[in-house]
């Protein structure tokens, strides 16, 4: 077995021990949080919660540490700190930055291997987006994201004043995606690329014609994007816009001299937490097999083969879906 | 520069040299055939063509030769033949019998690196179904190929009597798709996945309906199927079915708990054979590099990371597409 620990236990640290629970062959330890442990209710009560001080006694009793706080706000210091004890999985997701953080998580995983940006995107797109340029190296890849919710834009809604509650779609522009799919490889702006749909519930009282100035006018949230804003009332927002929905596409329109391919990756997701929380389980298995053959440092899952991320073994896998 | 060689020039042979010759990083030392070699007529008239034989002797000159045989003919003896004394990438496509190759390969690839299997079914398909299974273990992959021309079939068709021209497009059934599509997990019988479109022209005073009698009823290629037959002149045949167009999808549906996700790839080729060789390029360089690393022996696309394939550096992958 497994044996693997969450550190941090919000939407996407739920989804995790969701996966976790549910894998035949991982046994889940603990939930590490900085939060109040008590308050703390697990999926299953017999699993402990522990403070995050608690984890550097704990190495010979954890295979993999699941990391599943924010990137802005946790990953660039509990990377390298949790790496430097463990093996660990993230979903670090600020593409920006993945070189950097990728160094600064490589230099302390020594005697340990650490998977980051093990998400969908980076993930399994990422996964898709070089799958498809090097078989097919005359070509362009297209990532759309969407429809679903994104976290930081729902959250830039709500500090605008007189919102009390909030949530923002990300949506492909149709027109776009058709262009690609046609075969075209066509320059797109930010603009033509992705819509954003706002969904609010203003304060009693508050100035609505503000609140949309306000959100449509925002800089690099919504300002260099079509964006609407449709006020709804509380009942509606709770029975509509609870879940966690999202998805996208990776769409790579390529040829071989005057023949013309395409290649599309598309995910639709119920639950954008619960299926980040799946894969990031299938890298923990990645990570302590990598580990156990001496395979340390920081990785990504563009260099990881597909035999180290399932239960199933090698020889049935390519029995059954080589 | 990777020094590649082609064993075999059919279609898929000219896919890769197609691929080879545009590729920065490699160079095409030879063509290998069993042909009369002046016959041959190169798209690179300065790349040299060899008789088998001749291959032996030429260990020391080429990194990597790409086996582009047909699998039921010719892959059975050359691709153990070849990787004893050469790192080799084939498209072996039997499914059922890929474990019996992979070990008689595996045997001969003492020094060399053997991959195998790598084109798009097997190959980009197996990487999708095994990526999404393990990324979401409760849930059913179904493939579909189409719409396109199978060769076989084609083949099959042009053996009935009567027959001067024919070819076969596998079809999906949009029922189906769209089932799956919609989240359902169904069980579908071989006739509810695909239908077979058939373009026959014939000779001049057949008996059309002898002729589509005898392919509707033939095992095995059409009885188990919902098959069309149209019969047209040459001209139109010539006009409308001279290419080899084809592709297909995985769909993966798939749930944590009680919420649904659906993960689909999907390839629309101009191209049959120039993808597939571009595919096999692909992987020459991989198992170029992983013979540098003395990862000998058989392997197949779940053996292999991304960063194998791609011309990019790794660095650069991880910058610019992770």
């Amino acid at each position: 077995m497994i044996r693997v620990g969450i550190v941090g236990y919000g939407n996407v640290g739920m989804g995790v021990e969701k996966a976790v629970l549910s894998a035949g062959d991982m046994e889940l330890k603990g939930v590490f949080t900085r939060r109040d442990k008590g308050k703390l209710k697990l999926r299953n009560e017999l699993v402990p919660v522990y403070s995050f001080d608690e984890a550097v006694k704990m190495t010979g009793e954890i295979d993999v540490m699941v990391l599943c706080g924010g990137t802005s706000t946790d990953l660039k210091d509990q990377g390298p700190r949790f790496a430097a004890l463990f093996n660990i999985v993230d979903s670090y997701d600020t593409h920006a930055k993945i070189p950097e953080y990728l160094a600064s998580v490589d230099a302390a995983a020594k005697k340990t291997t650490a998977i980051i940006s093990a998400g969908w995107d980076p993930g399994l797109f990422s996964i898709l987006r070089v799958l498809s340029s090097a078989s097919l190296p005359d070509g362009e890849a297209y990532t759309f994201w969407g429809r679903g919710v994104s976290q930081g834009h729902s959250q830039a809604i709500r500090q605008v004043e007189g919102v009390k509650y909030g949530i923002q779609y990300s949506v492909p522009v149709d027109k776009a995606v058709d262009a690609i799919r046609s075969g075209a490889r066509p320059k797109l702006t930010t603009r033509e690329k992705h819509h954003r749909e706002c969904y609010v519930v203003a304060e009693p009282g508050a100035d609505k014609s503000a609140i949309e100035h306000s959100i449509k006018t925002m800089p690099d949230y919504f300002a260099d994007y079509d964006t609407s804003v449709t006020f709804i009332d509380e009942d509606e927002f709770k029975a509509n816009h609870s879940k966690m929905p999202h998805g996208g596409n990776v769409i790579y329109s390529g040829s071989t001299g005057e023949n013309k391919h395409l290649i599309e990756f598309s995910l639709k997701l119920e639950s954008n937490p619960e299926f980040t929380g799946s894969i990031m389980a299938a890298y923990a298995r990645a990570a302590y097999r990598m580990a156990g053959e001496g395979m340390f440092g920081a990785k990504t899952v563009l260099d990881i083969p597909m035999t180290y991320l399932s239960a199933i073994p090698r020889e049935i896998l390519i029995k059954e879906m080589l």
